[in-house]
């Protein structure tokens, strides 16, 4: 019998290591770090060791044999830090669209055929308009449902049925994992998802490392309390401090360690080139 | 200047006359009464007084004076008292559909074109067949926003939109409001919404008092522990305890006690004949 491990509503169960090895590949870990991964975990595992424990440990030695895994891991923890409202997550998807060389506009209220709907952002290029709806959540497991998908798809018709609003696409952007019936349905009805690690389609992780898109909360060199001010400016991208040594003055930092910060914004986007 | 009053929030605001008068009008009190109600309520607003106190007192008045607001008001909170789940709220809705001629099933599931789907309750009558989704909520000021009815619709065209689902009719049926758009948007797609003191189409209170749904929360001679035994074996109309008589004695009550019980139902049914 596996010892009794501690989970996160303080209910006991046996360890499972098949749990771990899902975990660990949906983080996009491959079959050998896995296996080296488990190996170092095994020793570990003693009665009453919270899950939480075994799974920061275990993301921590992913880190250490795979570099794409922890800038996966560290992407969707920083894009977390934008929160607790929802509206910088909005600016940063934002800023996603304009990567992709949309023209965006934040927040517009549309008249549909029968009500009226704020749409978060509207995103537009010669070639085609897209409608955006982003749906920010506080904790990793809570998952968009089929729910969110039944009524983004009824705004979306509600207001391509008003002929006054021309769009081509309507995404559902969101920075945690999508249900298999919010797949399904979305697919099925023609609404474009896009989320972090997903499995299908366009990722944001992908686009990130395309464009250079890293949050500010994901500045290692920064305060905290420097990242809340920035946030409260409403600047959501690491690279826009590159333009914004004056501000940074403001805030209080001197130029040694302005440079440290813009050191790490470059040395970040080196690394992927 | 108005004593400042305790908000239940915590705030504190300038008591307001008018607010009041919304609040017992929207109750289905007359100019007449709000009157009275007002001019008793004034000399007991002191600095400081919690809004919730004035409520209350304003109610118990209102009671006072006008049988059938007091029905509405008691009714209301009877169908609150049949959560916190909304499992009983269905089966409570599913007897009003019975009420009307319906032969009822409760949580079937449905494929629709896209995905499948847990339908509340199915209703069916030779003449048509109604399919039902019940909003249940825990608190009185928790209105049913226009992303509920834009979800439904959807669930509602997907189910539709599989040829084998045959039915006419959609409904939404909750124990609190519609926000305005939420009527307006389910008037312009055809989803029915069926509550309680709704201004508009069908009311849940008419329908008990045509067909003496009162719920079993509303029996004053029942003691709270036993009502919820009662609730806990699916009992939710006050009426089936006239056909329980084996069951209330398995609780224990006695014959007195019975008789009492059943007293009340009757009453409650003569008081509307």
């Amino acid at each position: 019998m596996s010892p009794l491990v501690k989970k996160s509503t303080g209910e006991f169960e046996e360890f499972d290591e098949q749990k771990l090895r899902r975990s660990l590949k949906h983080a996009g870990a491959i079959p050998s770090e896995i296996a080296k991964i488990i190996q170092q975990i095994r020793p570990l595992i003693h009665e009453g060791i919270s899950t939480k424990r075994i799974f920061n440990h275990s993301f921590r030695l992913l880190r250490r044999y795979s570099q794409e895994c922890a800038r996966n891991y560290s992407l969707k923890k920083a894009i977390f830090e934008l929160g607790p409202s929802g509206f910088l997550f909005e600016k940063y998807v934002a800023e996603v669209f304009k990567a992709k060389g949309f023209k965006v506009k934040v927040g517009v209220v549309k008249k549909g055929c029968c009500v009226k709907h704020e749409v978060d952002i509207i995103a537009s290029r010669p070639d085609k308009t897209i409608y955006v709806e982003c749906k920010f959540h506080n904790h990793p497991n809570r998952k968009n449902d089929v729910k969110t998908a039944l009524y983004i798809n009824s705004r979306f018709l509600d207001l391509k049925n008003n002929k006054a609003n021309e769009f081509d696409e309507f995404y559902l952007v969101s920075n945690t994992l999508f249900s298999k019936d919010a797949v399904k349905y979305a697919d099925c009805v023609g609404v474009k998802l896009l989320g972090i690690n997903s499995s299908y389609g366009d990722d944001i992780q992908a686009i990130v490392n395309k464009y250079h898109l890293h949050p500010i909360t994901s500045l290692q060199s920064l305060k905290k309390k420097h990242i809340h001010a920035l946030m409260s400016r409403e600047i959501v991208l690491a690279k826009s401090l590159l333009k914004q040594k004056k501000t940074l003055f403001e805030l209080g930092l001197d130029e040694m360690e302005i440079k440290q910060v813009f050191s790490e914004i470059k040395n970040v986007r080196r690394s992927y080139e």
